[in-house]
């Protein structure tokens, strides 16, 4: 059976899942909705779908699911408003920027017994699935030590550094997902220490441009996360857990694979330069998993916990970073 | 425009089209051929596309190019039947395993003027299409040495050996086409050795697994084939290229690319184990250079020229195999 | 000038430098001195020098420097009663498990003007070395964050864990150095989460064999120190250095760099299992700057100082371990 | 034991053996010749021995065996010199240039019973060890395709090219040795195909400066050999090895590891630039092996007969070249 989707939010991630709803057999693009309507217009006809309105989509029958891609303020209301409507919903993370809100939010959720799946796109990617795999298949023993690296190609507008809640909150918080997916246990200490090293003028939105975070969870592991909004070599995207029996690593990936050996030495072309060249096959497979779990009615995964959790970290190492004081989680 | 397109032959590689065509929004998949019914449907319904017969497809106003994907055996005469219905025709290689009849196909191809692309699908991988923008760039100056590594995975079954012309003409000539593709340089000189290592039982079908062959140009320069029917490590696809100025290499490709240390050293897993996963993009790329020659005029490349080219090498590589000596090309 | 060397201690790491000294054309091994005289005669025939008393050592008028590789708590003793001799020093880290006792030892150096180099032996590996290089190019801009991996390849005796001064002085504190060499800027704070996964007895003799560290320089500039006493790979010694406009890493070593491919993948060999074979390049160029620097009269790096600092860090390192919280530095 | 060594020649080969024998507690440098007396002086001097005549040397009681790195027309006439004296003979490839001359020398070895060790180094690589020792333990299967890439830095001076016998005979034997090593079966044809594509003078001078080479067992087993006489890139010295159940690959060898990442890509150094330092490590086990099968009286490997055998590849490899067809060996 075919799930018939509305898209909310036609922005440069709306159409990110517009495309892989497109590559999609079992999905179909029914409605696109963009408060500026050219774009869900552009949008909706390159997918053969019709633009409506919120309230049309809310009240259409021929809407399984939405796939909510509007700025985050919006995101709360949108899940409690399509909770109530029965539609299975996907949202793009964060929740909100407030744990409190999210909190509310996810009440509803579970009220209504909403199927709500959140938009930690980086649980799909392959390589870094291959790694999960490997931890789970008993290969590299228990997990250790969990280092993930997370660089950005380049800052962000300011105005999104204004409104994004900040780098633990917009881009950190996926690297707390996959510590949370990575560890499978309890996190309870949070330490960053961040700077502005790459734009000063960062450190006056109050915000930090790079930063290192380690978290140590109950039984003593220990996860690190590195974090700089500028990596002039690209987008850099790695992973590495070390175990009791070994180690396991996912390296980075570059659109082309080929090393020019010249009197200057051995080169190998920068990495993917944005998401989402580099995200391409997560983003499909995570629709994927979206649609696997409400035809088999299997839990989401991640859920609206997982969104909570996240942002939770986040605002630990927040706390954190301005109190130079490791943050206990209860 | 959106180019309307009949796919002829149902079969592995005509799946591998269609999914190109899916995936590409200035194509459409409007008609399937395959004598196998059965085969066709399926195809056609994954696609929106009709099934239809040859002489409906020859007939059709709705019908702008054709991709041949059926039998070897007829594929010239299908060429000369599209040619002459004004139709642009892709054909899967090789044109015919006689060049003598190959000729003859080119001279109605000519005289028609038809529009005639072969699928050296090689040529548009991304990885290999750096490679040649790397040389072409000047970067490692003037060729001079090239190295193709390309061993499948397994032998294919014993029937397909029967009717594929031999490993030289079926297997290697994706190489020869790379080479004269890297070469930009006439061929004078091929030489092979070619034993049947990996199953003796294919010598007695008066065919090769395991060949080396060595080609050179007027000038010297010097290309070296390495094909084997087992790679037990996977699909084995990688070019070297020594200039004067420096080398440039692609390296292979895999699924994933996670490595994992344990006592017993650091894996990676195997390469890709199938073309169809190795090569997605360079078919999806491949379509898109015919629809851009389609639209822009410009002349097919590789045309059946190319096409000759290489079956010209393969069968003075299959003589110099059988003789022990070195063959001239006029 | 041949530099007419005593080695003091013949146990694992007096071995290790007197090869250093036997294939240094500019140095010659002319007494060992130990309390287990087997071992001493055993190093001392091997390099045709002679077993000698302390006293001997110290009253000799053909000995130019001696290196310490006594135990731990001999070290600034020995430094200080050398010192006065008005021979050169080189010292195996660290010079005392006490910061005021290495504060006082450093005093009398100071008075003396003796010449003391501390065995940081790392800062002299050739790939260490290109990383600092690299960095002083500028070819990498400012350094915005450090990431050192260091794993040895199986727990110590738990004799040596007893006297060792734990994790942070014995091991780590290579790494802090390291770390203090990179940054090139005062430190500030330090944070680190420790525990005993290895094996839970270590805990018991109130030490850790997994760690994770994380320093903090005035200017905001990060270094992280990943830590485990159990690596089954091999000796994980990495480095990694982000700066401002791009990234060096210095990879680790093998001792052979083959690959065999299986159906089963590409596996490497482990690493190097011991930091003999590891270092081996490293001891014999520390020589060589011990050796220059006494030749040219310039100041001996790493010097006394470089070990107290070294100290102080591993000593906040295990205070913020103990307490959960990161440590000022003033 | 100690071996007693003298070295005939002092150039840069000498000097290589010279270094290692001065690194290696079971040997000794007692003698050195070399027709320019300043350069055995020299020698001589470095590692505690005498400058000796040939007459002295021959004579001389406390000298067990002669490591011969004189000019390559003087090797056939030492051998037979001190075979006659009973001393042990290490000689730097090749023999001779002339076949006949080889096998005339070798019956005076035979006769005297003559213990004589050819110097092929790459044997004693402990990378390329690696790899011969992964296909002597069946991991890979049967041998089917050997590919050596044998690239030099630069170009040799003219008037080395003008007495070395040509690229075959003084650069390629070392590859024929690996093959015939890695093959282990009789090759039974060789084809050459040769350009002077570096430098076009070198053509002029009868040689070539750009080879493939390819070698077929009696079994059908392949070898290819790359050559090319210049590689901005370095010393580039790789072995692939295809067998029936996976490849073994050794790769090239830097002088430091370190990669760099800017926006420009990924740059790793070059490689070594010289065979001096590319080999020490081989040289050292090329004397550990001939001391081992002095002190254990096994037979020298590789011997005279492997000389000759390669030096058969090398004049079948220029005849090929020469005439454009591929040699049978008898």
């Amino acid at each position: 059976m075919t799930l018939r989707i509305a898209i909310l939010g036609a922005g440069r991630i709306g159409q990110v899942h517009a495309r892989a709803v497109g590559g999609n057999p079992q999905a179909k693009l029914v409605a696109v909705m963009d408060l500026y309507d050219a774009a869900a217009q552009a949008l909706a006809e390159g997918y053969g779908a019709e633009v409506r309105s919120i309230d049309a989509i809310e009240a259409a029958s021929d809407v399984d699911a939405v796939i909510i891609c509007t700025p985050t303020d919006t995101h709360a209301d949108l899940i409690e408003r399509f909770a109530k409507t029965g539609k299975a919903i996907f949202c793009e993370k964060p929740v909100d920027l407030s744990a409190a809100r999210v909190r509310a939010c996810l009440e509803t959720v579970s009220e209504t017994d909403a199927k709500l799946m959140i938009g930690f796109n980086r649980r799909f990617d392959p390589h870094f699935g291959a790694l999960k795999a490997a931890i789970d298949s008993g290969e590299i023993g228990d997990v250790e030590q969990v280092t993930i690296t997370s660089r950005d190609p380049g800052l962000p507008p300011h105005e999104y550094i204004g409104v994004s809640g900040g780098i633990f909150r917009d881009m950190t918080i996926h690297d707390f997902d996959m510590a949370r997916f990575l560890l499978s246990e309890e996190i309870v200490q949070v330490y960053a220490t961040a700077s502005a090293l790459v734009d000063p003028s960062i450190r006056e939105l109050g915000d930090y441009d790079t930063a290192t975070v380690v978290l140590t969870t109950a039984s003593g592991k220990q996860a690190t996360i590195l974090n700089s909004r500028r990596a002039t070599y690209g987008y850099d995207q790695r992973i590495e857990v070390l175990g009791s029996k070994g180690m396991v690593q996912a390296e980075n990936q570059r659109p082309v694979s080929i090393e020019v050996a010249t009197a200057d030495g051995y080169t190998r072309p920068p990495l993917h330069d944005f998401f989402m060249t580099r995200y391409v096959d997560a983003y499909a497979a995570e629709l994927n998993a979206f649609i696997s779990a409400l035809n088999s009615g299997e839990p989401m995964s991640p859920d609206g916990r997982d969104g909570l959790d996240a942002l939770r970290l986040a605002d630990a190492a927040l706390q954190s970073a301005k109190t130079g004081q490791a943050v206990a989680l209860l």
